[in-house]
């Protein structure tokens, strides 16, 4: 007795093993920082300036030698003249002296000998007499040279991913470019003779595409260039043609579909006469009937049809194979939850399972929605997965838990 | 003695009630389908058609009637005659009587009498007679209709942030457009004599404009269309000019630099100019010196120039505005996770207060890390914040406090 099937499964590690050998790292490109917001830094980055570089006011007020305001109170003011007004974006002309002060605005340059800063809120102004009624000490509000960044310091590493935070810190270095890793060109299609586009009369036997929507979305909120290429029938010529013609473009080709065991399975025959298939199958559940495959040097990735199927693979798949190729790691947010339920698990299998999170007293709890694997509904209605390595058979009911956000 | 300063402060749901009082909400516009990720719904959204619409097979098989299954095992197989083969997207022709039945590939409409699907792997064929192994039970790998999505049912409702998984569920009802809201037009410019642009050769007593970069960026993270006006001098000139020119354009003008209390505080009086000052000074930390203005109709919102200020302002006062503008909510992501220090805030101000996530031993621990609000370095180096209400004084070394992730 023969059973038709799946050959033996790749495991995930496996299946990166064999597509890192396949897939390009991409190049990197110069862009204005205007532009830079998540994309891969290309590059070590170390500070060419101290920040600040120069000793300035943290508040608007007097810049005084803090020693003058020794002993004054709300009872007991005390006086210090003022021999300049000085505000910020300009430097002091003059220094001071005992008994003497500077007028100040916040971010202004202190002159040599202040070694503090009165808030204006204490103070009173006769003409160039100023009455305080509060004592400082050294280093009140003064802001040190280098105190937020120092010159030649390391600011951010190659492979980090941009976000406002650090572009403000490249700002502040004055940097107006950077070099960034290029976003991966990636061509996708949704194939299947049952799939049909949202434009058109839904008839009875017909499903509407999912995939295009959830695949093209998710790869374009990580930054790739996608060229949807929509939906292509379930034919071996139509198949063919659609990777034949797009692989030239493209730094890898994403399809979902047809990549089970039924009659309409050309997604493999295709990619064979094209090129080679490396795998047909992965331990991974749901998302099992995955194709790896060459075609003229070129990552050719198909994924199965059914919705869940193909977005978890995106999350234990493509996106990791993505930030590979550019240099950096695919790192989900992760929240520390209880388990609602217990889990069986699949040894041998890495299980991607959806959940919701739900707030019980003052726990954080993950409840699992996976509802099967046709069911796009599951994925709408969790926050994250838990990803469930191949080696574990059971998660225990209340056992903390990390779940990866979306 | 009169003491200068600012006057009551407001608190930040008086500065909400005031600002919804000017702010317009944003109009709603019908947008393809494939440009909605992140987009704001603008209606509540029913279910057209039950997912999946028709009885459908989930395994590549046979549809049979279960009960002709029943004492069929590995060695004791039992036989059926084959009648049609159906694939995906294709009716069946025929229906199935008693020792028959119909081949069948994944997604492919049942017969009406069969009740069940044979997994292709427990099967072999010779020409029209199936031979095989396994028992199925009424509805194994069968999947009903209305199971994923029943149609009338709300799916999602006005206010919600669309994200992939959402726009699959809406694809598989065959939307191709949605009525989403407008998002924000915003003019941005940061003022400041001591502030120059990131293309300006850097000079003593001059810093780098930051502001520019980090709140830009954040806006365009959250789907608001920005006007960079770029680095405005702090002039009340030029600063009544860039707020004149642009407030006809935008929704709301947002600035950041120079609403402190010093002598170069020309943003109040560009606002009293040409309209009011509703608010100067709130009760937050940082972040105390935002004017809130009504010029011609619509927000002026001025942040201070101290990038932590500004950006701390941006999560508890900008974001909410802009999310509630488009009638929606902004929402944190938020992570549970342990205090590693005694937190002293003060009562009646709203404290901003950044950390850093660290994982001790099977703890989430919450590392505060700001280190004065002119420090762009302590937003860099955090994870996301803490939101200290104001009327509490302390949190406690180990208490369990909600991060918001930025």
């Amino acid at each position: 007795m023969t059973k038709q099937g799946f050959g033996k499964l790749a495991s995930l590690k496996e299946a990166f093993e064999i597509i890192f050998r396949i897939v390009k790292k991409t190049g990197i490109e110069k862009a204005d920082i205007e532009s830079t917001n998540q994309r891969v830094l290309a590059e070590d980055i170390f500070a060419k300036i101290d920040v600040p570089h120069f000793r300035k006011s943290a508040m608007d007020g007097f810049a005084v030698i803090a020693e003058d305001t020794f002993g004054a109170s709300n009872t007991s003011p005390k006086e210090l003249r003022i021999i300049e007004s000085v505000t910020a974006g300009v430097m002091p002309e003059k220094d001071i002296k005992k008994g003497e002060c500077i007028e100040i605005t916040t971010g202004a340059p202190l002159p040599k000998s202040a070694n503090a800063v009165l808030m204006v809120e204490y103070t009173e102004k006769e003409d160039n007499k100023l009455i305080f009624y509060k004592t400082v000490a050294p280093g009140d509000n003064v802001i040190e040279i280098g105190s937020d960044v120092k010159s030649g310091q390391l600011l951010f590493e190659k492979g980090a991913i941009l976000n406002p935070r650090y572009l403000g810190v490249l700002s502040s270095q004055g940097f107006s470019s950077l070099n960034v890793k290029k976003t991966p060109n990636i061509a996708y299609f949704s194939s299947g003779n049952e799939i049909i586009d949202s434009h058109t009369k839904l008839v009875e036997g017909k499903v509407y595409d999912i995939n295009t929507r959830t695949i093209v979305d998710t790869l374009r909120e990580h930054g790739c260039k996608v060229l949807n290429l929509g939906v292509v029938g379930d034919d071996l010529e139509q198949i063919t043609q659609a990777i034949n013609k797009n692989i030239n473009n493209a730094d890898l080709i994403l399809l979902s579909g047809g990549s089970s065991l039924g009659g309409e399975d050309f997604m493999v025959e295709a990619v064979k006469q094209l090129g080679k298939v490396l795998v047909h199958g992965i331990a991974v559940k749901p998302g099992k009937p995955v194709i790896i495959g060459e075609v003229k040097g070129k990552l050719v990735l198909g994924l199965p049809g059914y919705p869940t199927s193909a977005l978890s693979n995106m999350y234990t798949l493509v996106l990791p194979v993505i930030y590979k190729m550019m240099d950096s790691e695919f790192k989900t947010r992760q929240v520390r939850a209880k388990l609602s339920r217990k889990i069986v698990s699949t040894i041998g299998r890495y299980e991607f399972l959806p959940v919701k999170l739900e707030k019980h007293q003052k726990e954080l709890l993950a409840v699992p929605v996976l509802k099967g694997s046709s069911a796009i509904t599951s994925m709408a209605e969790s926050d994250g997965y838990i990803g469930i390595d191949e080696n574990t058979e059971v998660l225990n009911k209340d056992e903390y838990i990390e779940v990866n956000l979306y």
